[in-house]
């Protein structure tokens, strides 16, 4: 049981967003922008950063949601598991590895990111933009891991709910209303 | 240096926000709720709970800029310093040294708040929803602070600058423009 009352039956951050609508809202256009908006990063592969600090931050539910999120977006299956395990040995662009390496260096404090790990991503063919939006992302994480896991909330175990919810917010956004069916 | 550029005489946050203004406004609208939203925790003591989780973090930026609000809110210049060194020992309600307990551990992780963490806050009076708050107000420094210094950013040394922000942020909220003095 999670450390509030959240609604039955609204698993991870579905339960504090109906619990505390004022700041569901804005949460989402942060996430809507960062991770569905205008990028010349790919929708997966700004998911595949999420999921991968969300598996450093130890945090199952968002793992799981942004990992089937990514991979509906890649249409691929495996390369989720492969980022989580080693992004340096996942088949995911020169550039990205570097992206992930940032993001990896974000999820332990900012003061980690050195200069030497931008010029690195630079060299792979990173943008401003591109680095500015892949500490946003890691950030944003570690943002949204502690808030689901220091309110205790509940992690579905079952991966056809995170197939369900990762088609549904592939497909719709962060804007949209939860999938009806759930 | 930041490592990504930034205009000139915009340190720590401010310079991110003109860079990438599509997310300045969700991160902007989310502090605005958070902080300056009505809630039954004072200003204060919500920007307590940022400056002690910034200093925590040791985001020299975010930790200053939020006790100066806070400094200002409360009207009291000892309590930021004796919250940041150990809030067991400031002059805080008991109410609030729960909470900033509880803060303390989403810092380290989300999966830290035990059952007994909330529980000890609840005897103290505290509610649901500020209990949601507080994970959520720590959390969120959690990623503000990752966001400042993993861009590397600048923090001022100017103790009247901070209180120049705090002083204008107090007053004004998070929607309203920079400070036009600075």
């Amino acid at each position: 049981m999670a450390h509030i009352p959240v609604p039955d039956g609204m698993p991870g951050i579905r339960g504090l967003m109906a619990f505390r609508p004022e700041t569901a809202l804005p949460l989402n256009h942060l996430v809507e922008v960062l991770l569905q908006g205008p990028s010349t990063l790919t929708k997966g592969e700004r998911e595949l950063i999420g999921a991968y600090v969300s598996s450093l931050n130890e945090c199952r539910f968002c793992a799981s949601t942004h990992g089937a999120i990514a991979t509906h977006h890649l249409g691929d299956r495996s390369i989720v598991a492969e980022v989580i395990a080693d992004p340096d040995e996942a088949d995911v662009s020169a550039k990205l590895k570097m992206l992930l390496r940032i993001a990896s260096k974000v999820q332990k404090g900012g003061r980690r990111v050195t200069h030497e790990d931008v010029d690195a991503a630079r060299a792979q063919g990173a943008t401003d933009t591109e680095i500015h939006d892949t500490v946003l992302i890691a950030a944003a994480f570690c943002m949204f891991n502690r808030y689901v896991d220091g309110l205790d909330t509940t992690a579905p175990d079952d991966p056809v709910l995170y197939d369900q919810i990762g088609e549904h917010r592939a497909v719709n956004g962060y804007l949209a209303p939860n999938n009806p069916l759930r």
